[in-house]
């Protein structure tokens, strides 16, 4: 391949909805905490600092009509609802675990550290 | 670590930072262009689709700003500016690589296949 060609080739399309897709504002921290273990709406609420009800609400509606998402609603008093990511979703492991790499290597350090992706790439 | 402990835990702040900034807006299709060979603002315009001159003049500022990308001018006649990765936009590549990977095997194939990302791949 030419370098000619190379610099007028397309962007695939299915890359750039997929980078969007989880790039999007609080999706990519809404997928860490379900890898994380997180199943209930608060739970995913708490662990996402600034995150609103409204928004999350939103985001996981977009996350199960995007197969990365389901949504179980278990039938007792009170009625509990769980998130839990599909295979597809738990696919984007790989994604979270280069992204938390590289924000390690080249980010400034924040006072948290990254214990929580850590781990998960341990867990792996 | 208790699962307890696991799903009150926050996202780390560069995580969130990482992801949102690669998967805003047409910056992960910019990246992938100047992954490819891009180094020409009309380049990198053709190369994405739907890209606006002003859009695309305000990502690359804004790639500049964080760091991934360097604007170099050369004193000629007509003036030549180019784009280019840094070290630390070149180690994107892992992102985007596990990005394509996951687009390849969840999501519908378009029309235009994922040549660029899979020559990008081999060639590392």
């Amino acid at each position: 391949m030419t370098r000619e060609h190379q610099i007028t080739e397309s962007v695939c399309p299915r890359y750039h909805h997929a980078i969007e897709l989880i790039g999007r504002r609080w999706t990519g921290a809404i997928v860490l905490t379900l890898l994380q273990g997180a199943c209930r709406f608060t739970d995913i609420a708490n662990a996402v600092p600034g995150l609103s009800d409204r928004l999350l609400s939103e985001r996981l509606k977009e996350l199960e009509a995007e197969g990365i998402v389901t949504r179980t609603v278990h039938a007792e008093t009170p009625v509990r609802i769980e998130y839990h990511l599909t295979a597809q979703g738990h696919d984007l492991s790989n994604v979270v675990e280069a992204v938390s790499c590289w924000a390690t290597r080249w980010l400034p350090a924040p006072e948290a550290a990254l214990d929580g992706v850590e781990e998960l790439a341990a867990a792996r």
